[in-house]
């Protein structure tokens, strides 16, 4: 059986967030990373839907809100040490607002 | 073509920090988050293995060092802000401690 890890388990940071990388379950691919504070995992859950907390505007931030791609969540699991989420979704488009399939599209060279 | 990102459009967070996300080339698994500085970027660079900063360490710390499960790195892939990396990789062996193959086996049931 899979080892399970509670709320109370999970290690936000000094700022009461938490990284979520999140992976299209189909494909495998690595769609995004963004940040959840406690609010927004919690609306994740009621709603079954990603929600971040964004940094930059300082505000809850539903993905696909604007764009109509939301994210269906299927599952999500915690790292060893607890600290970092890995959210597997059903996307309903693009996760970057490019366009693009996955926000990394770009290869780095340096 | 491949959009490229080079080493001045990468976006270090206050402490000179960037998360790198490793994913598992053939199976698609995603294994860990950890994060780099310019050295362990640079050192992963020189040398084709995942190098990261511990922070709780401290220090540099090239992953498979003690275990042996290094990781050889098959591309670096950047995401539309600049601000996380995403590290294609074939590992050696499991990449957790726990002795898992991913440091995300545990499942979140709040």
């Amino acid at each position: 059986m899979t080892e399970q890890v509670s709320w109370e388990e999970l290690k936000w940071n000094d700022q009461g967030l938490i990284p979520a990388v999140v992976q299209d379950a189909a494909t495998g691919d690595v769609l995004m990373m963004a940040w959840m504070n406690e609010l927004s995992l919690r609306r994740t859950l009621e709603t079954g839907q990603t929600h971040f907390w964004s940094r930059s505007r300082r505000e809850l931030w539903h993905k696909g809100d604007t764009s109509g791609n939301i994210q269906r969540v299927l599952s999500i699991n915690v790292d060893c040490d607890g600290d970092t989420l890995l959210v597997q979704v059903e996307p309903a488009g693009p996760a970057c607002h490019s366009g693009k399939e996955t926000c990394f599209y770009r290869e780095f060279a340096p």
